[in-house]
């Protein structure tokens, strides 16, 4: 059998959680947290078996969570969806990128994204028979220069994948990248897909630009979120998508085949603590700004150095003063000699510079950043 | 925006759900129970949620769970799978389906497909830019005509798609099919797919011919079941695909990109279950075999006709007696007027024959079944 993916291995994630595993090193790799999320989402979880919402719900979601979607959607973002026809619940954001990407992306066509880039896109991608299209974003600061999305826009440009917060960087875009993007695409046929799974994790007074609050690019995009990153349970797995209504139509032709449903009682759980406590992701920037600078006191004395963090809930970490290796290889000498897990940035490359940054997690409880800070500040 | 799926609109079993609702007709149609899974099964989740586990799984699944997949299929059908390299936990059977056509077809290749067929399995084809051939199973026991599948494989054939106890008809296939289709498949390179939601439900004390009880098939064949249909928890969408190692490979590659993982909470509850109580699925013929005498008896005196149901948990009828009209405009009628939501055949064909057949479910209480026979003994 050849292999339809030759460029695709098992995901770095699993392999580092893995090796953290082996190596019975703090896992500051893979993006989840180690803290539990809100009892009353998991009490209603249980009432909801007990309940008997056990069966298939609908295929697009159960009604309720959709208004709920919908109605958190108006009040952050003052953009109005429809729960029917522009909101669609999956099992997981990756499932709805996978989806977004099946249903509108075609053989021949071209996709851009940009490097660093989570590493589902590519092979969803590849899977259609089309190509990405890599554009790095500009350091320090993983930034995009919209020219050179300009110049690498061509008539089989189909759809251009934003992520902001970025992962891994925890870049954000901000207004006018968004006007940058909307003039872009104005005229043309590009769908864009928006990974903003990292929404409620924006520091400093921030306000994540969700392209729903962006009126013209709202028209022809696929926005992506994950409860997994709002309420601490990546293991959960339901996400959604919001799109307009012919989007969406396609989106859900592709996502009925793919999974039909997500767990029912979760949906039902969701619906209730978005309606019920709606504080709880308006006080997540907080939150995980106190994380994040716990994290950053603890690791200043180390011969690391700290990238800025303006949203997500990773750090980038230059580590040239320690070892002179590739990132690959830094990260697996880190795991096995330093105890801890990282990621490493470049298998989110189609051609990696020659940087020295790992990526570090930081959606930790005080114990767990403390034991790794304790190794990493020995490195 | 030019739809990739000209063919699909929502799918039928959504389609009679919601009218089942908007007429508050007794729902036969999509295949669920309305009964619980086992309160152990629903306890182990609120207890994996309270210790913890409500993080990624395994992208691959929990050891666990693939230790006991294993040791089942060992148990049951004499067939050694490594839990490591070979089982593969899913979001759902229907996610797996998608995931081994994505991972192993390619675009202008063949699969060959037995109408009626799931809904499904066409829509995950021509995403890969490949093409179903629909074979039309022999009426009225629904059997493969193997010449037809010997005369309808070419070089470009990349799989061939079984389905056994079959859905919705209920026929199984016998060891002798398997020897037929071994025949066929030896000496070139094609994968069988063999989705086996059913496999715990056959009746009439036949024994379910796994693909995994025949040697030969087993090395190339992607098995695939369910735990929704096994312990009446549909809305779980907990599934796993067993395929030899090479296989398991590809699959995963797709598989980690589509969902990455399943609800993780219930993997432990599988596992635990599986471990403690076997019983459970060594009495679901029994159990099954049971609700569909009573469905039977129920209806035997209204003027549709039954077919025989040698497994699954859908009872055929021939409903010419009652209404001349085409499988679609009866299930509209029956649903409206007769109150009882079935399932019409044709979304299943590419080219439908000229019977009058829909679809009822019997995995349904007494009261249930009692409310829907006295409805359809009225028509
Ligand atoms: C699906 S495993 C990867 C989790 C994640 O989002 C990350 O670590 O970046
Ligand atoms: C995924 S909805 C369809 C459920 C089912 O297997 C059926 O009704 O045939």
């Amino acid at each position: 059998l050849e292999t339809k993916l030759p460029k695709v291995g098992t995901t770095i994630f699993s392999v580092m959680s893995q090796l953290a595993l082996e190596h019975k090193a703090v896992n500051l790799g893979q993006g989840f947290p180690d803290f539990e999320p809100p009892a009353p989402l998991r009490e209603a979880i249980t009432r909801a078996m007990a309940e008997g919402k056990n069966q298939y719900a609908p295929g697009i979601g159960i009604p309720k969570l959709r208004e709920q979607i919908a109605a958190k959607t108006e009040r952050l973002y003052g953009h109005r969806v429809s729960p029917d026809t522009e909101v669609t619940v999956t099992s997981g954001a990756t499932e709805a990128l996978f989806s977004a990407i099946a249903a509108v992306v075609r053989a021949g066509e071209e996709v851009i994204v940009f490097d660093p880039c989570y590493d589902s896109y590519e092979p969803a991608i590849e899977l259609q028979g089309a190509t990405a299209v890599h554009i790095p974003l500009t350091l320090p600061t993983f930034a995009i220069d919209w020219q050179r999305v300009r110049d690498a826009v061509t008539p089989k440009t189909r759809m251009i994948l934003i992520n902001s917060p970025h992962n891994p960087s925890g870049a954000v875009l901000s207004r006018a990248d968004l006007d940058e993007l909307a003039a872009i695409v104005r005229d043309t046929s590009i769908v864009v897909l928006s990974d903003e799974v990292y929404e409620h994790i924006v520091f400093d007074g921030a306000e994540h630009q969700s392209v729903l609050r962006h009126e013209e690019l709202a028209t022809r995009s696929i926005v992506v979120s994950s409860f997994g990153k709002t309420y601490h349970c990546t293991g959960w797995k339901v996400g959604y998508a919001i799109a307009p209504k012919a989007l969406t139509a396609e989106f859900r032709k592709v996502h009925q085949y793919l999974t039909f449903c997500t767990f029912n009682p979760a949906q039902w759980a969701f619906a209730e603590f978005l309606e019920s406590t709606p504080e709880h992701y308006l006080e997540l920037p907080a939150f995980y700004q106190a994380k994040r600078d716990r994290f950053r006191k603890l690791i200043a004395p180390s011969r690391l150095k700290l990238l800025d963090v303006p949203g997500g809930y990773f750090q980038l970490v230059d580590y040239s003063a320690i070892r002179d290796l590739d990132d690959i290889n830094f990260s697996e000498w880190l795991v096995r000699e330093g105890g801890v897990a990282a990621i490493p940035l470049s298998p989110f490359y189609e051609s990696a510079p020659d940087t020295r940054l790992v990526r570090l997690c930081f959606a930790k409880n005080d114990a767990t950043m403390e034991a790794a800070a304790e190794l990493l500040c020995k490195l």
